[in-house]
């Protein structure tokens, strides 16, 4: 087996025991403080996910949103980037709408990525150049709708800052109607879907995106940072994805924008 | 059969004509303008609900988001406020999260309420003083969750005004984070179950929220508009809907804030 369908299998796997595990919990003792339940969960997927990927392929490297790979500097062979629960504070409070989040790269270049909604069972994956799939269907290839017929996603807390406000304003009241939802690697997945049509965070981590940009970049979508540069594998970013008419809109409003700027590299420790 | 019963035959007999109606027309010209259809199948829906009512009902009267009822000026007998469709932008976009909305009144007094996400096939419904359900399962009643703890919801567009951005910023700020649905309806519909602690609206109309008011209130859930006073049957209001601990931590916010008061009054041609 390859590595795409291993992780196809893996990812379901590490769903099935964070559906079983929070089924459990939650019914056994309902007095449990759910912020420990979650890290507890959290941090046995990772476990279990490193520990299966090494099984099966010793010299593959992982680097994990709970900590795995904080010492990895370079790119080199075969790297698996994984977020167990993407959307900690949904499986916290809603008990859905999270999901397990994977990117695997080969040498620094996009192999696979991989989002399981285990709640639903909804499987996104794509093979890079092999086109994107929700379990067993296809998804359609991007369409360039203009950001004034679009629904966009954001996360509304980030953008209190005053040296944040007047772009994103300026890209919500263009847009037809804003969401949130919570999690980066579900908004990917609605992207995927054409459910949305774009996305904007001022702060995520490579565990956060990377199997969200194999999988729509797959089906033509853009992602980069509020600057149009490519996405890191080993730091943070800001992170703007959309079909490529709107991801340029989007883009525009932030190009001149130097207190933008100034707070986007503070925050990134650029 | 009671008022109840059929209320909730109905919704869910309204809830399937969408789901055909929607897969049809998808399915068989996927060209057509999906703006187009949503009108479609609003009004056919508001119709399909108006005419049965009425045949059942004859002196029963019915407001409706489109169009019926425009004439009503008191709330004698029994009045049916109803919203086909319940977040229209998602049912364009998503082709899901969307919901049929229904409150019942007696002489102006809550008699039963009803929510259908006919797409999830969960049935919300809550007869006055007879507790809460989602499908044949009672919802919990609403636990004192603060704010610093709480998911909240809002709709971020309508908060780039000048006006009311202070005061919801502060709370935004005080939350554990924030969400938009698109759906009031099925935003009442999450506090009902405990996924999110509060919703914030600066306006919507009765058909938007009295289905949702009804079966949230079964539950030990306060709505109010922004000053704290009672939700009108007959007009527009601003709408803070949460357990009572975060409600009062909200409305505080509203409360001396003169700029705000004056958008809200106007905003509502009060």
């Amino acid at each position: 087996m390859d590595i795409y369908n291993f992780g196809k299998e893996l990812i379901v796997e590490a769903g099935k025991f964070i559906e079983t595990r929070m089924t459990h919990e939650f019914q056994v003792d309902s007095k449990s403080n759910p912020n420990d339940l979650v890290t507890d969960v959290d941090k046995e997927t990772e476990q279990l996910l490193y520990t299966r990927i090494l099984e099966r392929f010793p010299d593959h490297r992982i680097i994990g949103e709970e900590g795995h790979g904080e010492d990895i500097n370079d790119t080199k062979g075969v790297i698996w980037i994984v977020d167990p629960i993407d959307g900690t504070l949904n499986f916290v409070h809603q008990g859905e709408n999270f999901a397990i989040s994977i990117g695997v790269f080969i040498d620094g270049e996009p192999y696979c990525g991989l989002i399981y909604d285990c709640m639903k069972r909804d499987l996104y994956h794509a093979k890079y150049r092999n086109g994107a799939f929700v379990n067993e269907q296809a998804l359609k290839p991007a369409e360039n709708i203009p950001l004034n017929q679009s629904l966009i996603a954001i996360n509304p807390k980030r953008i209190l800052s005053d040296a944040t406000r007047s772009p994103f304003f300026e890209i919500m009241a263009k847009s037809r109607s804003v969401r949130s939802y919570g999690s980066a690697a579900l908004e990917f997945a609605m992207l995927a879907k054409g459910q949305i049509s774009a996305l904007m965070f001022l702060k995520l981590y490579p565990w956060d995106y990377t199997g969200g940009v194999i999988i729509t970049g797959e089906l033509g979508y853009k992602t980069t940072d509020i600057y149009g540069d490519e996405l890191p594998l080993l730091s943070s970013a800001s992170v703007i994805s959309g079909n490529p008419k709107i991801h340029g809109e989007i883009i525009e409003h932030f190009k001149d924008d130097k207190t933008l700027h100034e707070f986007h590299d503070a925050f990134h420790d650029l």
